[in-house]
């Protein structure tokens, strides 16, 4: 759609039209509920390229993930628990024109098995609830605490329904917290899903790490890579070439 | 003793003395076996601070992370399979004066039931071989085989020798390679040893990390805390302000 087209978008309450700065693709949120940050964009630029596969995402939200990687993948499945969200992630896929490429699907990843067929896919992404239910603040929305917190799903369940999903050697990319990592670890060995990559995300060289980007291989043997740290800034504060790029922003190639 | 007192010290074929820049300490190293690197250095200085502690290593070879962390602890027992190695170590705490806070076990910690009483310390340190026997390039010096690969102790013997000597709470502090940071992980967890701190080494901004070095504490709650990475040198190819603080560096307090 052109930009006049998008402008004339209908948009429910609290809704809104964030442009992904790909392809002129636009995705509508809903203020309510979990809007994309930054930890979608990393996550879908992480996996490295491994020609057209059929690639499953845990959990889409507005469908972000999809919409960044779909000129990457043969074909993107795409669950959503929240139906408020996943009528959302239809509608953006539908308007981006993406129909053929993505299909979401509304359902619980908890009971993958009624939703997808055993390992058949190459690569699982998820960018799953961070806390345990009970740590860190929580919110009055509840879309927001089901994103933020394992309300609806643990770090097993997403294990246990990657597993589920992955051919053998297929890839489990995921982005969480640092200080989750030996419990990710742990949770990854025990479904046979072993950590191939780890990027830890700083805010700037000398801060302390706040994201990490992990792959595990389905069947994998030991041995991780870890790769240097994503700054999101230079010690000056500017955002770094890196950052910018990811972010498909034109300064970059200045 | 003095820079004259020390440079007396007989020397047998292939030993050399160093100076560990911490209140004039030397060390007798023998080139035909494992030298000191900044591993060492950089292991010693990593547990924080709890007060006087009773401290074991697992592995000394010289003696000198003994050597380097003496001023901090209680007591610190090492323990050294290689005769030749022992034999050093006891030399060097002797040389420097500490044969009072620092004893030499001369054994197998494989058979560490034999060697110390069970949960007795505060602090293990280990920096153990890094790669299994049959990966990484070999050496044709025993003494280095020893040190850099698996030949006599495993990560698992390694954890378990830890868990043996740690009192419930106490710290596990070692040094090891990133790429086995998934290994290590589920070792500590094997043996009630919760990945508590890792701090990732890297020669400089932009670079992969090296080295990665890890506390668990035994029969910690999980949470990891990842602190920001340990740089080596600046971009320009200087010696990091930390790193020479490390090293005790009168450049440091410019």
């Amino acid at each position: 759609m052109t930009p006049e087209e998008w402008a004339k978008v209908p948009l429910g309450p609290h809704e809104r039209l964030d442009d992904l700065m790909v392809r002129d693709r636009r995705l509508i949120q809903n203020e309510q509920e979990f809007c994309f940050s930054m930890d979608a964009v990393l996550l879908a630029h992480f996996p490295q390229g491994r020609g057209r596969e059929q690639i499953l995402e845990l959990g889409t939200g507005t469908g972000v993930i999809p919409l960044l990687m779909a000129d990457e993948a043969a074909h993107i499945t795409a669950i959503e628990l929240n139906p408020v969200m996943a009528e959302l992630a239809v509608r953006n896929v539908r308007l981006n024109g993406l129909a053929e490429n993505i299909q979401v699907l509304a359902g619980d990843y908890r009971e993958i098995e009624k939703l997808i067929p055993r390992e058949s896919f190459d690569l699982v992404v998820a960018n799953p609830p961070y806390r345990p239910l009970g740590k860190g603040k929580g919110s009055a929305l509840t879309g927001v605490a089901r994103a933020r917190h394992e309300v609806t799903a643990t770090l097993e369940d997403v294990c246990r329904a990657a597993r589920f999903a992955l051919r053998f050697g297929g890839r489990f990319a995921l982005i969480h917290l640092p200080e989750r990592l030996a419990e990710i670890f742990s949770c990854l060995q025990k479904y046979q899903l072993e950590p191939k990559r780890l990027r830890l995300v700083a805010d700037r060289p000398g801060s302390r790490p706040r994201l990490a980007l992990i792959e595990a291989r389905q069947g994998g043997r030991s041995g991780l890579a870890v790769e240097p740290a994503l700054f999101v800034r230079e010690a000056t504060g500017e955002y770094t070439r890196e950052l910018l790029e990811i972010y498909g922003m034109e300064g970059a190639h200045d």
